[in-house]
């Protein structure tokens, strides 16, 4: 990374990534995907105060970003399950190091 | 982190990092910065399309925000520097890995 360019070659990208994991819910969805929630009730009580019609919208987009994998399952209720992709689980593995830093630094920077 | 709480408590100090870093040219500046640029001029030009005024704007963001020091050097003419401080060299290491998926990924994650 060297060259302008390069800088700028990560921007569209790193836009991208970051609007995936800034847009409010989305990381502390991915985490609560990551600690093994898979059904939807799972998923709305991991995350109090935020409303189902946002949870499904946000899954809904999540899905359609690739992270997040929808399976439907032909039983009797149906049953649907919410899973990280591999996408999804190097997602939440990249976002470990912003929030230690933000444990670490944010109140600083939230002046 | 094992409960909602502990999910919720990063929340916030992670939606103040994710925006810090995701908001418009933040990114391109601090790596600008991590590869030795300092003085106002050579900001500008290593961040083609980002016009002065926002960059002045931005700096100022980025330094009540703790990430970036401005230090004004008494000569003729005066000189300007800019430079990480701690917390703003561990943000860009903190950005690399998010980096690293969104050049891995976001093409999939861009539909």
């Amino acid at each position: 990374m060297t060259s302008p360019e390069a800088l700028l070659r990560h921007c569209p990208h790193f836009q991208v990534a970051i609007e995936l994991v800034g847009r409010r819910w989305n990381g502390v969805i991915l985490l609560a995907l990551a600690r093994g929630a898979t059904r939807y009730g799972e998923l709305r009580d991991a995350v109090p105060g935020l409303s189902e019609r946002l949870l499904a919208q946000r899954l809904r987009e999540l899905e359609s970003s690739g992270v997040v994998a929808r399976e439907v399952r032909p039983t009797t209720p149906v049953q649907i399950r919410y899973t990280l992709t591999e996408s999804g689980a190097a997602l939440v593995e990249a976002m470990r190091p912003l929030m230690a830093w933000a444990d670490r630094w944010a109140d600083q920077s939230a002046t």
